[in-house]
């Protein structure tokens, strides 16, 4: 039975099983829709998201996707991916270097750039990108856990 | 503390408005619609957030809300109040110190610690809180406009 | 064709007022909101769904909607309309047969093909159509109460 | 690099890949907030899925979830994981064995029973359970890509 980490559990990697260099990705387009709901859930109403007329009237020339909707693209590929399912999520951070607009498929590509066996602590790279700009840079930490 | 100046415009505070110590504080419910849609918008099926069966095993004992869920509140209370619209999200970092359930009502505060007045960046300090828990806390930087 | 009671009561049809050839319909337009929704309510974040970059590397040339956001359209006739609020769904079948695009208007129709009064089931043709195109067909069985 | 399908690509299994006895699980638990929002998308205010007081006097003694919803579970786990992303989604029976109910974890198991090569057509057993009762089951087919 061929039956892969891929189809059936609900668990990640553990500890011994990365290595530095490993890599994961999701991408997802950004629409009207996810804009009106994430502000509905965050709460964030500002005008440069959900006032077009503000919007048109600001360096950005329209609305622009809530910098943490566009980073929760990341913390999707580290929870799902790498390190996936069952690892703690200690920390982040973010750089954000260019807006998001609605119609915009955002890429989030997370890669293990420290691994400590002691601590069960990895670190990672994080960027999220619209085709060749960087929207989200940054780093974050992850605990692992170990295999029973 | 000179908290809050609830905009009814589309302005928010001018560099020179500021000072260290201002503080604004933004609260919501996370409630379990909040976590269906935010698993929507940002694709994180994790089964920590959306497998009650599953997440009764772990040491969670029950589902939690998204980090990003959580931390999209402190980018509210940055966005919306301080320093408000017309300020550019220049960096976040966020460390993960406690679980968010369903029905639990988040606060997030901000509060300035420096101010740049050449380049206009301030640095917030910024924390979410449960009640007296300290669930996600961090610093931010935002670029802010000048009086026109 | 005796279409249509649009029932303001609470009660469907009794098997003793069906006969085979009535039929009703119930039409929506699927919406990018809806498609983000139902990513989120089932889960299912393919990228021919949520990701226009892939999708139109597809032969679909862009994103399509979820086949079972489609399908439940037929399942909101049959409980909404023919038969009715007091109905038991017992068995769906659907022949996928094109996909459908966010904005396009949905009509699903149902027509009584088979009444076994001993049983209380009937049978019932059910098609989904894009105007003159049909994206599902095939065939749902109910057992529909009788008169108290 | 060990960096499998998993993480990288949007590409599910090749038909040379698959093997019958193949199976996979997807997992979630249906809320409230699901069925809200599941009647919003799909019109399905049945009273049975959104009228409580209706409901507790039906032989399901409370509100259910729209089998549909349920079921999108099944797709789910065939459009996600097993086949996977660049398949054709061709039919889907489904025979509803059980009510679901807010709260209840559902899983979604899809099993490879049969393969042609020449179509590149594959059946699939397809159960969603509720712990040890099986609330649908069915069969489904799909067209699944070769190799490039």
């Amino acid at each position: 039975m061929d039956d892969v980490r891929l189809n059936e559990a609900l668990e990640g990697y553990h500890i011994d099983e990365l290595s530095v260099g490993m890599t994961a990705v999701f991408a997802k387009t950004i629409t009207e829709a996810d804009i009106v709901l994430f502000a509905g859930t965050s709460g964030d109403m500002n005008p440069i998201h959900v006032n077009d007329a503000y919007a048109k009237e600001t360096r950005f020339k329209g609305r622009i996707a809530h910098g943490f909707l566009t980073g929760s693209l990341i913390s999707t590929t580290l929870g799902m991916k790498l390190p996936g399912p069952g690892c703690i999520y200690v920390k982040q951070s973010m750089n954000f270097r260019a807006p998001v607009r609605p119609g915009d498929t955002v890429e989030a590509r997370v890669t293990v750039t420290d691994i400590d066996l002691e601590t069960r602590r990895i670190t990672l790279d994080t960027v999220a990108s619209v085709g060749d700009t960087v929207v989200i840079d940054g780093d974050a930490v992850m605990i692992v856990p170990k295999r029973r």
